[in-house]
């Protein structure tokens, strides 16, 4: 979801559109819900839960998934979704996505189709996520391809200041928990901030808004990926398609993460909260430039 | 993974095989992998992380997905994810199944094939989870046909039972992190506890274990399902089939989770720990007998 500062910018996003022109509609809904629960005591309280909705994706009117989010940005998910899937190779090939929570659809229309959509769908790896998130064919079928920046790096005081920032975001978490958050940061500074029940569903709107912004806010060699949650190979992979070399999240790794990101030469910090963190790989990005007591 | 005393009782299965006869394979494989990290002091330290490898299911020589596991009980977890994916609707429709950690293979092999299964694959939907789970055919197909015990209950006390054997159990969390446990309880008592990086492959092998037991042990009406997981729609529903009425998390619930628990007559609760938690739905099935201070 928008929060501070990035509100601003991304809500300029429906309407100015950014290089390349793809016409997005704002389905906006809520993001939290009021419940009645029973304590511990037996006593009756109110609380507040994330929202969950089912958001299928038509492909020129063609059904492709259904995907469950909270629904803060229901475009820029598609749009990442179709990019993290790897079924669009540019935004160029959309000519618009238009989602509406009334029936729970996005429609997405390319300017020329989707070549091959049929045949490029049909392997399914279910993935670890926490649960068993699906990647449309081969995980690694594009790892050897990607080439991350040799040089970017992430200096010590530049991670704390991104760790201090997402801990003060305001957020669905902070509310309701049950959600988790994703952000990009170029150096210590935030540019994004999203949150979603899956966390998938959250670096998929990142990548999406990616694609809508300027080349030097696309460019990902120059930024940092923030996840609340574990580092999982497709995970690690989603980021390395971004082109972000350096990924931070303040949960753990797993074995695949790491071994991907070894592979690919990406710096995965985990464990990461107010001064602690674990460089898994490639610390050479990494800048220890704070004294800590 | 098998714990404590669930371990004689688990292991038993592989050769003393329950009624009905599924013939398994009993393949091994380390849990958890020493690696060497960087901490924010730029101290070398190793840590533990758990293991994460591909498993392709093959039906009747038919790839049918690839799971990533933690890989401590593959076989249960293929025949429970047949059983959740509703692919599968008796164990006696499984010969056999094997794993090979070599190639990475589960070779199922049923007695009679499984009908339409190129059509009850086909349709995906991509669920919350943490990331982006896939399940064939729609979520809510099978709902209005389970029918829970309407009758069931859990005491507060049994629920602090549930809590303080969990939080004593040897895992894998404790000594790598980064991964789900789920678990199945009668009563109090601990039956099954598994854990994996994808919680829903626990709570999967969970499924495929009940089917290999007596018919004491598979029936749900009396058990209580642990998951260290959100309480997503899929998470309900997968308990609901087993026919456990009384779902507990150490975390919270999704919107979704909420209303097919609701509608499933499934009591649901969450943000539980050392005697903290929350009932989400049906608290007629909770016996509030503990004075708490």
């Amino acid at each position: 979801m928008w929060l501070n500062e990035p509100l601003a910018f991304g809500t300029a996003v429906g309407e100015a559109v950014a290089p390349p022109g793809v016409r997005l509609s704002a389905a906006a809904a809520p993001l939290t819900r009021a419940v009645g629960v029973i304590d511990e005591f037996g006593q009756r309280r109110t609380i507040h839960i994330p929202a969950e909705r089912d958001l299928t994706i038509y492909v020129d009117r063609r059904e492709l998934v259904t995907l469950m989010t909270l629904g803060a940005q229901p475009e820029w998910l598609v749009l990442g979704y179709l990019r993290n899937q790897r079924l669009v190779q540019s935004p160029d090939q959309i000519e618009s996505i238009t989602v509406d929570w009334e029936v729970g659809a996005a429609a997405v229309r390319t300017r020329t189709g989707l070549a091959d959509l049929e045949a490029r769908t049909a392997q399914r790896v279910v993935t670890t996520g926490c649960g068993q998130g699906s990647v449309f064919g081969s995980l690694m079928d594009d790892v050897e391809r990607i080439r991350l920046s040799p040089t970017a790096q992430l200096r010590q005081s530049q991670l704390y200041a991104i760790l201090r920032t997402v801990r003060e975001q305001d957020s669905v978490y902070k509310q309701a928990g049950s959600v988790h958050g994703c952000a990009l940061f170029q150096g210590g500074e935030l540019l994004l901030f999203v949150e979603d029940v899956g966390r998938h569903n959250a670096v998929d709107a990142i990548a999406g808004w990616m694609w809508l912004q300027t080349p030097a806010i696309q460019r990902g060699d120059d930024k940092v990926f923030y996840t609340t949650g574990r580092l999982t190979s497709e995970m690690i992979i989603k980021a390395a398609q971004m082109g972000v070399p350096i990924v931070v999240s303040r949960s753990g790794i797993t074995q695949m993460g790491l071994e991907v990101a070894e592979r690919l030469g990406l710096c995965a910090i985990g464990r990461a909260t107010h001064t602690r963190f674990l460089c898994y790989t490639h610390p050479q990005r990494l800048v220890w430039d704070t004294s800590l007591p």
